[in-house]
């Protein structure tokens, strides 16, 4: 994937209301991610990304998504409006939900932690072939970047 | 539906970056929901709702609605956290893909105007029979309030 660009910080407002540990200790993804809702992440459903405004206003767009174990990966470029957002307010949620069991939901909420350059494309082009639409780079591949959120928080149904 | 229990005000945030209007005018809803997606609000599709936190961190749910052409309803309930968020701040977003066509979507921008309590659950039940989940007033009746979202905003694909 290349080096990480940027680690944004925390800024003005920390993650959540349930402190992942006073110590500094990360929570770990295998207890965020409760099992028994896994497969909303290894299917390939849309998830609806939330991100905060740089004057305070909520912004939600469905989007692709894949779990590492680690991160959750998205594809992005350098002129979305989600890209000026979380670079300010790194916090961001996601919402799945299963189509066949709509109400079986998992909400991740979690802080964008890498910013990758991608002038290849790559990761779109890996989350179109998950999404079952492959084809090659896009015409903006120059400005994609790939953006891996570390979830810390889940609330489930 | 009965009278508005309140009007959050917009709060040290101002909605959104495209003006509706200096004058105060509001921006009419015919010409804010495009009418080419109109049909990803009639159809019972779950939206996800994203609602800012007090700490400035977004959340995103899985919600029903309904659109009367004014407003986006909803049911909630006064225990629920995105109450609490929009009391302080009244800016939503919500979010819904057509299952049939993921790459269709729509995204309201827009601010809670009226909570109206509910106590007999009836913003419940017509939402649960819209759904295909027709039953009686849920359990938690009493503390059952209908929401009324002011569509401002929208973002297509």
């Amino acid at each position: 994937m290349g080096p990480w660009l940027s680690r944004p910080s925390i800024g003005r407002n920390e993650v959540g209301d349930v402190s992942p540990g006073a110590t500094g200790d990360r929570t770990e993804p295998a207890a965020v991610i409760p099992g028994e809702l896994a497969d909303l992440l290894e299917r390939p459903l849309y998830a609806h990304l939330a991100t905060v405004r740089p004057d305070g206003t909520p912004q939600v767009n469905p989007t692709w998504v894949r779990f590492d174990g680690e991160y959750l990966w998205l594809t992005a470029t350098t002129s979305r409006r989600k890209h000026r957002n979380w670079q300010i307010q790194p916090a961001v949620a996601l919402s799945i939900t299963d189509p066949d069991r709509p109400w079986r939901y998992l909400e991740v909420r979690g802080q964008v932690e890498l910013i990758v350059p991608d002038p290849e494309g790559a990761e779109f082009v890996r989350l179109a072939e998950r999404y079952g639409m492959p084809q090659g780079p896009p015409a903006d591949a120059a400005e994609r970047i790939a953006v891996a959120i570390r979830p810390l928080y889940t609330t489930t149904q």
